[in-house]
């Protein structure tokens, strides 16, 4: 058995499968061609059930040895650090790929995660819209200057970023060519799509055990 | 002239004194010792002026000779690989220290930051208040079972987690006094108050040249 370990529920619905932040995870193993296992936590009871290991009741999170780690951003700090083809090692190129994984993460995700939960509980609000819109349209200017956001070659950052505007289905906000072609370049690579079949196999394999 | 300097606003008006984030490079570079310059990029006209340093048209950001990094997370995180009074060395001390500064930023603040874009936009949703709630108890319980968030010891993940709590103002959602205790205990360091001081200091300054 790999010694590096990816933690995730044992099933989940079908609507958040392909979404469900492992995926990050299993994508930057499959990225640094890394060994891993995929080990489940119940679905059912998540709110208490593994407090221990995750404060706020969510997954993934990541073992590795004696090293445990929670937030799909820090495991992907973590995994960077363990293969340069996820984030360069000169000084330069490092910092870019941090700063791009924190910005995907405090700069873009920080508006689209409230903005869908306002959507779902059925509050969407006219403001926060308008914020995001702001800041798909600074990534637009970004990525319609660039194809990489670190270091002219795919980062980690690359992954969390598309990941990020995968999700919030751009397209509903307007004509944005540049962050869509980025989102098709990022997820055409073969590390996003087994890591997006491998999750959605996972759960569909569990449909039967729960049936 | 120090090599590392610390990029701010040259003015920002009275209410965000005090809570503008250069205040978290200040108080890492504090708490480190590293010596530092602060310099300034105009606050009028924001919006644009400077997106070749912060695509996004925020500060703080942070140059170190050829290195240069915005978001305030990633320049937490590349001050803590430079002093290990920020960051312990040791892989599970490290892993720890990341997790937490990341969790500060994706679990806490992204509810909190649009919890007040709301608030300040007049939509206050109760949905989101939940949320943040449920959050803030999360915390409440973390808290009141440790002293500091990794390693046993003071890092750079607590320097983030203070400010983004002690900004929320967690009394007035209710009763949480390990968080309440807690905020006291990382904001009562010299640090903490030398770069409070100083950036009040660096704004109130510009008022005269402003006036």
């Amino acid at each position: 058995m790999s010694e590096l370990s990816i933690w995730t529920y044992d099933w989940v619905p079908p609507g958040p499968r392909g979404f469900v932040r492992d995926l990050r995870l299993r994508w930057a193993c499959e990225e640094a061609g890394l060994n891993y296992t995929v080990r489940t936590i119940p679905f059912d009871g998540r709110e208490t059930n593994h407090l221990e290991h995750q404060p706020f009741g969510q997954v993934p999170f990541l073992k590795d040895k004696e090293v445990e780690i929670f937030e799909s951003g820090a495991g992907l700090l973590y995994l960077a650090r363990k293969s340069e083809k996820l984030m360069p090692r000169d000084p330069v190129g490092e910092a870019q790929t941090i700063q791009w994984t924190l910005a995907a993460l405090s700069s873009l995700e920080m508006v689209t995660v409230p903005w869908w939960f306002l959507k779902v509980s059925g509050g969407e609000n006219d403001d926060l819209t308008g914020w995001m819109s702001t800041r798909l349209d600074q990534m637009e200017k970004v990525l319609s200057e660039r194809e990489w956001l670190a270091a002219d070659r795919f980062t980690v950052a690359d992954l969390l970023m598309a990941d990020v505007l995968r999700v919030t289905k751009i397209r509903s906000f307007g004509d944005r060519p540049a962050s869509e072609a980025y989102i098709v370049r990022v997820t055409d690579r073969s590390a996003f799509k087994k890591a997006r079949a491998d999750q959605i196999a996972h759960f569909e394999a569990a449909d039967q055990k729960r049936a």
